[in-house]
């Protein structure tokens, strides 16, 4: 693609519309906006922006798209897909510093936020205002809230609540060409025009480049009960998935671990928990308003539990023990990136068929001869499948493995689900994306794409491939 | 636009290729699909063609648009904005015999139904299984799923629930050219590609014809209860509203009516029900899992209620006074319809505006002269303002109201609101959407609308008008 390298002339170009102070080209800054959380990948912008607001933006966005030049937005970098890497050079645009809360209003539970808000502090504010938002990443204390919204993330407690795009309801973006649009209204329905809104999350700044979002609250349930469940397979384990729903009980997260994960969290951490033999777990939460409403939950709970095989059942009442557990559970992915370069599939299915999709990574797994530790939203269908590079060669790595991952993927097609539950397909599932998409769907969203940026100029080279 | 009239080869192709018994040219049958419950309107298609599976469907939209022929689909024919009429002519496809509700997943709570079901056969089929489909339109007795897709319905359940969007997982949709695809997959989270799903509902089949939908499904909440609360005055009804959901309770409903509304309703049907000298009321239904639930929540509304200057509440706690209030409730449309042609404006702001909404309605009645009934869903900041003609003469109904009606549009969006919460834009709302929209907005609706259109055949000159 026709992409102009940075010139002299454009760099005192952009740092003059940048501002003072909002432009960096010394090598520690490039390299670090050449990384984010995926895999071991490194790809050197030309020049990194501080955003500051809007109008300066704006200015960005139109001089990239006059000079063709590519122009990459990034948040925290807690990426899993590669999503901001900027793999066609240009100008990376970190949006780190519009991060301000504006406002947090109570009679219409919303938030106006800026997209530099981490995913946590605006989790913190509005809880001590009673309110709750819900959609909680495992990277919540570092994420930002734009970046959620480039690839609709999740997290745990998105079994009950949903996820990130279940949240936004209206966002003032910076086209490509420099307009400012709102793409929606502050308002909980909306049936005017299409859906520019959600048609923009999820779309991995390859669409626009979002400026500031009204999300959408809750109340805010302050009772919860944590359990931990342990069964000698994971078929046994996600089995019991749908007979919790069945008893009437719509938990805030149903978090499934499988042995390899828990004992790797627990040693790594020191953390003094007895796994027992078992193979898999499942960790339930239950949330809500009023703390008598707690047990009855977790009763039935119990009892679909004790119905369907769990060997042990721990109720976490105490918050260490809590804590414990979620830490657990949350620091899994994190750890595993300690041992080994890893890559991290975001596997989704029909709920029901999880342990199908389970049972069959660990077929490949076998065949393929390489290690997977396996964990994830168990009711949302949502399996986090790490497979680690350990001591693979570079040849099967590279070479051999993406059959496999090929081979997970059409699995999950069979299974009523898709490639990408909640990371985004960015750099790295980009050379999947063809076993749920045809030719008719690529038509399409590069139509799409080009309405929005003709000169392709934003976030260059990911999701899939434009076509001449 | 260039679209070509039938003549006599084409209607014998189509009707070969729509198959025996699938075809209608009498006057009565193009009588038939030249209305809905938009006002007074009626456009006769050349011609009605009767869907009866996808491939027929895919053939009859390949060769509409090899010859530029109007496709405009139509199910229950009871939209409110004109989006089922085909004002360019040409050929009407009716989804009504595409009835069936193909799969109910207990194991996943989803279910996959094909567009012409009935909103209520739906939700009375997943019920008897304990499970709940929410959106429920006024005319959920008689509208189809697939036109509840077209616009995003609403409805009262919606401030709890969330309107039809929040339930549309995947969709099949023939495009424009024949090809057949599925927009996403059968699960609860996905970050795979641009959202055709969301951007699909909503489009007014403009961008595709739904041929298939998964639905998500939750729980079915067996236990409600129900209040009336009247007031003095509209805002103070209003005014209850936020401090409901401060109080920790989320109703199911909170619906608004005004006194005209509620007079017109009940003396309608010889309902026998004294709505007092009060000028406003609020409907509030509380749903739960248990009966015991439910009275602590309806204690605490109570509460909220004579705090904030409810003249009287009323709890209705037998089945026949909740039929009798929600049949008030839900008449009210229907009822100003026999009445008077009406033109409805499908009003949605932030919630706590809804005060300030009405009473600018009701300045503008004073300033225009015209008559107007209001009613809607105060917990989303929905309002449903049924304008009258009554005596209203030609030239000040066609050509001085819409001045009145732009005015209520432009408050609309200084309340932070838009043009249309559940109702869509098709062809009614159409001349006021540059008050929301602007040229950018145009533009990528356009550009989208040809990515997925080229040959512009789908429901044309609906939502917005397409530039050369």
């Amino acid at each position: 693609m026709p992409y102009r390298a940075l010139n002299a002339q454009m760099i005192q170009e952009l740092q003059d519309i940048a501002g003072t102070g909002n432009s960096k080209l010394d090598d520690e800054s490039l390299y670090a906006c050449s990384k984010d959380y995926t895999e071991d990948f490194s790809f050197k912008p030309e020049m990194v922006l501080i955003a500051r607001d809007v109008e300066q933006i704006s200015a960005i966005a139109a001089y990239c798209n006059t000079h063709r030049i590519p122009l990459t937005c990034r948040g925290a970098g807690t990426g899993l897909s590669g999503g901001c890497l900027p793999i066609m050079g240009g100008v990376v645009l970190s949006l780190e510093k519009l991060n301000r809360i504006l406002k947090i209003d109570t009679d219409n539970f919303q938030a106006i936020v800026e997209p530099g808000v981490i995913n946590e502090d605006l989790q913190q504010a509005v809880q001590q205002l009673g309110l709750f938002y819900p959609p909680d990443p495992a990277s919540k204390g570092s994420c930002t809230l734009g970046g959620n919204i480039a690839h609709s993330s999740g997290g745990p407690r998105c079994v009950k609540y949903g996820t990130t795009r279940d949240y936004v309801l209206n966002l003032q973006v910076v086209l490509a060409n420099g307009e400012i649009i709102e793409t929606g209204a502050n308002v909980l329905k909306n049936s005017t025009g299409y859906n520019l809104t959600q048609l923009m999350v999820g779309s991995e700044g390859t669409l626009g480049i979002v400026t500031r979002i009204t999300l959408k609250l809750i109340s805010y349930p302050p009772h919860r009960s944590l359990m931990l469940a342990s069964f000698n397979s994971a078929t046994q384990a996600c089995a019991c998935v749908a007979q919790i729903f069945h008893a009437g009980v719509h938990p805030s997260a149903i978090e499934f671990m499988d042995k390899k994960g828990v004992e790797l969290s627990v040693r790594h951490q020191n953390l003094h928990f007895d796994f027992g033999e078992e193979n898999a777990y499942l960790l339930i939460e239950v949330d809500a308003f009023g703390e008598s409403d707690l047990m009855p939950q977790c009763e039935k709970i119990y009892e679909v539990l004790e119905k369907n095989g769990a060997a042990n059942v721990l109720l976490a009442d105490d918050n260490e023990t809590k804590e414990k557990l979620w830490k657990i559970r949350r620091s899994i992915g994190e750890i595993v990136k300690l041992h080994s370069i890893y890559k991290e599939e975001d596997a989704v299915v029909t709920r029901s068929f999880l342990p199908d999709l389970y049972e069959g990574v660990m077929a490949l797994s076998k065949q393929y001869g390489f290690d997977a530790i396996c964990y994830g939203h168990a009711g949302d269908g949502n399996l986090h499948i790490n497979i680690l590079k350990n001591n693979m060669d570079e040849d099967a790595w590279n070479n051999k493995l993406p059959a496999a991952i090929r081979e997970i993927f059409r699995m999950c097609k069979t299974y009523g689900g898709t490639i990408s539950g909640e990371h985004g397909i960015g750099l790295v599932q980009k050379p999947y994306l063809d076993i749920v998409f045809n030719n008719s769907h690529f038509n399409l969203m590069q139509g799409i794409k080009k309405s929005f940026d003709p000169n392709l100029i934003l976030n260059p080279g990911k999701i899939f491939e434009i076509k001449n």
